[in-house]
Parts: C-alpha cells; sequence; structure tokens
C-alpha cells in the first residue's frame, strides 16, 4: 500500500478503505508518512470531501492511537456533552449537574478557551481551589460520589489527532467537515462515555456560521457516535449572540449558578434544560418531555445546585462562594458602557462580544497566556431589548485598567442600536439524532 | 505574508499576486516555506487552477530561481523546441538541422529517456564519439559555427522547479495543467532562446492522453512563452501510435538521417518539416507554407544532412556512421515477430511499445539504469497496415538474450489485428498560437 495511490485516489474523488485509513492513520501518527503527503490528502479530503464511512474509520483509529477510557467502573449510564465552542457558553456547569441530579452519570473532560471562546475548565479553576487535574481513581469516584466530575483533558488522548489538527492549522485544512467531526468525536470516542450529546453552536461566534454547515457538522458527528456504538444526538443552538448575560469566568460561574437556583437568565436556562433533557434521554431516562420535566424539578428541589456543590466539593473547591458570589475575587476596575442613542439591539456580534472579554484578560490569546478569573462582562442589554441613550447596555470587569478603552470600543463595534425592534431570533434551531433532522424553533425572549 | 493565507485563497478559487508568487517560489526554494504547506498549496491549484497570469509569474520565478542562459553572443534568431515525450520521437535530430540549415540558430538542451519515452540525449550519444557536455564557451561556439547544438541539461536550470517537482512526484500533483506547464516553460526560459516550439503529444503514449487536455496544455504554454516575450508557438501531434518505425537509440538516429536524406518514413517526414517549418515562422524566416518549402528544399539539396553532419564531429563524434550505418555497433540478439493472423493493425499502443522497448535495454527503468545504444525495435507493419499471417510485424533488437520473451509479449499486447481496416488517425491535430488554435488533421498514410 502506497501513500501516493491513496492520495490520487481521493484526489479523483474515490473513497478509502477501512485498511487504508488505517494504514494511513498509524502511518502518520507513527511517522512512516511524512507531513507533506499527509498534507496533500488533506487538501484532497477538503475537496472531495469522506463519506461516512470513510469518516467514522477515520475517528476509530484516531481514537484508538492513545489512551480509551475504560468507565466501567462507574454504575449506570455514563453521557458526555460536546459543544463547538461559544461565547458566554456555559451550559455544561448547568446540564451537568441536572444530569447528575436525574441519575445520569457525568465524567467529563473539558477544554480551555482559546481565541473568543471560553471553556469550561477555565470557568471552573476560577472557583477558588477546585482541581481540574485529578488522577483517573479520583475522577471516576468523583463520578460515583456526585454522579459528575469535570477535569481538564488528560492523558494521551487520540494522540493521530493532535498531531493531525497541527499540520491542519497550518495547512488552511481546518474547515472541513468530516476532519472536524472525526476530530471531535475521536477525543469523545476516546473518552469512554456511553452517550454523546453534541451540541453545535451557529451564528456569528460560532466556528460554522450557517445553519447548513452547522446541521451537515451534527449530522456528521452523529453518524460517526452511532457508527462508533456509542448513543449520539445532537442540537443546533445559537451563537450569533453570546448566551446568557455573563462573560467571563467567574462571572459565568455566577450565571450558572443563578440558573441551578431557578433565577437565571431566561435564554441560559432554555438552552441549558433542552441540553440536559436529551442528556438524560441518551441515557434512558424517559422520552424528551419526561426528561425535560425531571430537569425542571431537579431545578426546582435544588437537587441539581446541590449536585454542583458536592462535586466542587469533592474536587477541593471552595463551595460558599456559589451561595454568596461576594466571597468570589473581584475585578479592580469596572466600566459601564452607556448607550449613545435611544433605539433597539438589532445586531450583537458574538465573536466580538468575545474578543472584548479576551481583552479584558478573561481569555487567552494564545494557549500560554494566562487568565483572569475575575475578568469579563456583563450584559445588560441583549439583542432585541429596547434601550435609551445613556443606559447602560453592559459592565466591563478587568484587571488591567489599560484596556477598558479598547474594550469598550470593542463592544461598541458589537452591538448595533436600531430605531426598529429586531426580529426574534430561535435559541434552537434543530435536532438531529441518527438519520432524521428535526428543525425547530425556541424563540428568544 | 504568511503562506496560510494564500494557500486558504487558491483552496477557495482566489487568485495570487505577482508578489505573492515570488514569495512562495522563493521562500519554499529557499526552505523557509516546509514541503507540507507547499503540497497543500500544489493540492489546492490541482483543483482551483491558475490563471494565464498566476502561471506566467510562477513560471517566471522558477526559472529565474537559477541561471538564466545568455545567448546574446549568438548572431541571428535562436529557436528552442520542445516535445512532450513519445516513443519513436526522433524529431528534434530531423528538425534542428533544417532549421539550422535555413538559417535559425538552434541552442539546445534536451533530455534523457525516462520511463517508456525516450530522450534525445540519448540517441545523439548512440553516436560513436558524440559529446554531450560541453562548456558554455564550446556551446556557444558550436551553434555559432553548425547553426545548432544539442547538449544536455547541464547547470543550475530552475531549481526551483527540480525542489517543486519532486515534491508533486510524491503527493499525487503532477497532473495538473499549470503546474506541467510552468514546470516545461521554466526551463525553456531560462534555456534562453527567443523562439519556442512546443510538440505536444496526444494519445495512449503521451502524458496528455486526450486532445482537448493537450490543446489546453499547448495553450498554457504558449501564453507562458508569450507573455515572458518569447515568440511561442505549439504543434498537437499524434503519439496514440509510436512515430516512425524506429524504436531505440541507434536505430531512431538510422531513421531520422534517411528522413534528412530524403527517403525516411512518411509520417516522420511529415511531422519534422512541420515542425521545422514552424520553428522558421519562429525566427521570422517567412510565412507557414514559405518555411515549409525552405524546409523541404534544405532536405533535397542536402544541406540539412550536412548540418547535423557537422555538429556531430564538432561534438567529438563520428559522422562516418551517419553515411554507412553498418558501422554502427550492433545488437547481438535479433528476433523478428510475425503475425498470428491476417487482418489490419487496427491499434498499437504507443506506451506498451515504449515499454517493450525498455525491455530490451533500450530506456531507462529508474534515473540510474544505464542504457544500450543498439537495442530497440524496428516496425515494418504500423497502424493501418494490412498484414498476413507470417508476415514480419517488427524486428526486436537486444543485448539481453534473455528479455527477448517478455518484450515479444509485452509489444504483441501493444498491437491489435482486426479483420477490418481500421480508419486513418490524423498525424498533427492542431496548431496553437497565443489566442489562437487552428485545428486541422493531416493524415496517416
Amino acid at each position: 500500500m502506497r501513500m501516493y495511490d491513496l492520495i490520487a485516489r481521493k484526489k479523483h474523488g474515490g473513497t478509502l478503505t477501512k485498511e487504508e485509513i488505517a494504514f494511513m492513520v498509524e502511518g502518520y501518527a507513527e511517522g512512516r508518512i511524512p507531513d507533506y503527503q499527509m498534507s496533500a490528502m488533506l487538501m484532497a479530503i477538503w475537496f472531495q470531501g469522506m463519506d461516512d464511512e470513510e469518516t467514522i474509520e477515520l475517528t476509530k483509529c484516531m481514537a484508538k492511537s492513545g489512551d480509551m477510557l475504560d468507565l466501567s467502573a462507574i454504575h449506570g449510564k455514563t453521557v458526555d456533552k460536546h459543544s463547538t465552542g461559544g461565547v458566554g457558553d456555559k451550559t455544561t456547569l448547568v446540564a451537568a449537574p441536572i444530569v447528575a441530579a436525574c441519575g445520569g452519570k457525568v465524567a467529563k473532560m473539558s477544554g480551555r478557551g482559546l481565541g473568543h471562546t471560553g471553556g469550561t475548565v477555565d470557568k471552573l479553576e476560577s472557583i477558588p481551589g477546585v482541581r481540574t487535574v485529578l488522577d483517573r481513581q479520583k475522577f471516576l469516584e468523583t463520578v460515583e460520589r456526585c454522579g459528575m466530575s469535570i477535569i481538564g483533558q488528560s492523558g494521551n488522548l487520540a494522540p493521530a489527532d493532535k498531531k493531525l489538527y497541527a499540520l491542519r492549522d497550518v495547512t488552511a485544512t481546518v474547515d472541513s467537515i468530516p476532519l472536524i467531526a472525526s476530530s471531535i468525536m475521536s477525543k469523545k470516542l476516546a473518552a469512554g462515555s456511553d452517550g454523546i450529546l453534541l451540541d453545535v453552536k451557529t451564528g456569528s461566534g460560532a466556528f460554522m456560521k450557517t445553519l447548513d454547515d452547522s446541521v451537515k457538522l451534527a449530522q456528521t458527528m452523529v453518524a460517526i457516535g452511532e457508527g462508533a456504538g456509542r448513543c449520539t444526538l445532537a442540537l443546533i443552538t445559537d451563537m450569533d449572540t453570546p448566551l446568557g448575560n455573563a462573560i467571563g469566568n467567574s462571572l459565568e460561574v455566577m450565571e450558572a449558578m443563578d440558573v441551578l437556583k431557578g433565577h437565571g437568565s431566561a435564554d441560559l436556562t432554555e438552552v441549558s434544560l433542552q441540553l440536559a433533557a436529551n442528556m438524560l434521554c441518551l441515557v434512558g431516562k424517559g422520552e424528551l418531555d419526561e426528561c425535560r420535566g425531571m430537569a425542571e424539578a431537579s431545578i426546582a428541589d435544588g437537587t441539581a445546585f446541590e449536585t454542583f456543590c458536592a462535586m466542587v466539593r469533592e474536587q477541593g473547591g471552595d463551595d460558599s462562594v456559589l451561595r454568596d458570589y461576594s466571597r468570589f475575587p473581584r475585578a479592580p476596575y469596572q466600566k459601564a458602557i452607556l448607550a449613545d442613542a435611544d433605539g433597539y439591539i438589532v445586531k450583537m456580534n458574538a465573536e466580538e462580544c468575545g474578543i472584548a472579554s479576551v481583552l479584558l484578560g478573561a481569555g487567552r490569546e494564545t494557549k500560554e497566556s494566562g487568565i483572569d478569573g475575575s475578568a469579563g462582562i456583563l450584559m445588560k442589554k441583549k439583542y432585541g431589548d429596547k434601550v435609551s441613550k445613556g443606559e447602560a447596555l453592559a459592565t466591563l470587569y478587568t484587571s488591567r485598567e489599560e484596556s477598558l478603552q479598547e474594550a469598550e470600543r470593542m463592544y461598541r463595534d458589537a452591538v448595533t442600536i436600531g430605531s426598529a425592534a429586531a426580529a426574534p431570533r430561535p435559541l434552537i434551531y434543530a435536532r438531529v439524532e441518527h438519520g432524521k433532522v428535526e428543525k425547530y424553533r425556541e424563540e428568544r425572549e
């Protein structure tokens, strides 16, 4: 078998067999196939795509290239969640404790923020004392005890994907649906859960800017998950506008806790409940509407919130801050941004809002950058809201006084005030099962 | 400027500016741009192509990456010829002395054979004593004295093309018209002639298997040549069937000399005269029909033959072999291939005929292989001919007795005898000028 022939076949639109994909992934991971041949193949795939069988095989091979987590010691069905990344997306902090409170097991490895999007591990670490590096034993014990544990990605997970991603990153071959889908899913397969819920973001702040592409990505990932024997579902959710009212690590934790206490922002509450209900479906807790009822009940009776607090304690954190937010470290500089006109918010570019928060210290500009847990933005007015000149649009929080001006300018660029009210936008666009796309629209309030 | 952005632009079908192409070619030649980025770019070009401006710039940059030959010491206009490679293609040995005899100057660097196609330098070296490595001074002097010189490619000609070609060769990106055209033309521009005649072969034995692709390649090369200020023309000639009756180095020299003496095979004579006439047009010797007349006259009066003999002597060779072929070294083993049925030759696969000759020792299987000047095939029956069972189709010549059987099998596979006469095939399909394709068909006799 020669890599040359595989490149030539793919270039002409042919398909690769299972054996050929294994030859390619193993050969590349082990250094037998050089970067220059793999990058030619990646570009050929960018143009010609891969069918579901090829994509499933690619994903499996990448997953098998490193550690495959064994979660069988956990009693009950495990369910994982993946978000393609957004601004203000703190849904894991809400949905995971709801699922755990309702009897699902969430053994979750999360990422850190990069660029304009945040990461769950950074958010969690803004809670004083919380450890996100646990050994395998402690991770499994925490899931057993609390029903959930969220840690950083550890171990040697899908190293072939890591090597391939680094090559895609420098050869302009990142934006290919089969390559994105296989990259995400290889880590999810290796992470070992029985069920996988995918939150595919769509809109200006998302990696997928159009609904069509988002649905295609979701379908591909669901096909991979199901093809690899995992129960898999996806929701397509809006990321044209930031989710909820807070951007920034501890600000987002507080907002998530508000939802768990039953008085969170409407959009975050709705998306989190939908995600949690679908995760409960995946672990066999009932039909979607029953699961939704269970999820709502776990908020109403406080068990979801207590579950999260228990996990925080188990992982070394101080859960008193979750009950009394004034105990969170506070950003020394704050600045209100006031509306410069009367009207309605007709556009709120999520990516630009995210960049403004990074300028304040809430995110990383490079992988090596540090992060400020207390920095960020609290939005007072969101898409669709009526505003009066001089009214506060948002408050900026930072430890870097010098960055306030640029962050304000960026935030003002992100927000457009128009004279007429904008049409409501959906929060959730579709639910994707294997072989089935159900489009529906929950309007933002 | 970042290579990443150029790849991304090309991938989406955009065009690259002159500055960007220069950045890319220089950066790659000098090792600043890694192979893996260049191979992704090559694959993107394979899919998206390049427009004429981009292709011209790419070619110029590759030409400028090494030595640019200065032929200004030669009095009169210089003209080069390039064939995309064929089986039995000895037209340079005929057309170059015709052009020189008529006052054009041919300062030609030729290649060696590889795979199933032969190379002019190997053919020339089958003449005892001929040197094909001359220093620049001697090369120019030979052109001044004889009107022509043919030597092997020397010096540091288009090293960027060399590096790029090696990468294309292992990444399945050879078969792209702008890349093929720029690769060929970069060496032609560096070789310095005022005019360039391109012989683009089409058919089973050619790199371009279809007429459409051959015309496109010719158009692209003509656009490059003209864009770089060289008078450029192309002929599309048949290579579905070997050209002439001989395949193999000294056998081809003899056949070429027969043409120069006025009694060569009809197809080779016709193609060579057309090529020579077009080369004469390129150096301003008159309209095509006048040039054709001059070319025919140079055969009739013996000046073309004497010109070739003079060059052979000037380059150290023994031209007596050209007057008395029995003085050529002779292959020790010969074998006639007899027709196994009555009928007509309806197919004669040029590539397979070429491979049979390589088996006999006439060509190279790898760049390092040696070559046998006397080995090859003399074809007695060609496409369209009537044959009777037991009649000789061809004679094989070799120093390797053990290869006769396999070569015979290959040759028999190449030749199909049918019951009805095949339709005549054109020898020349089209003439391509800048912005103009003139289709015409000289039928094979």
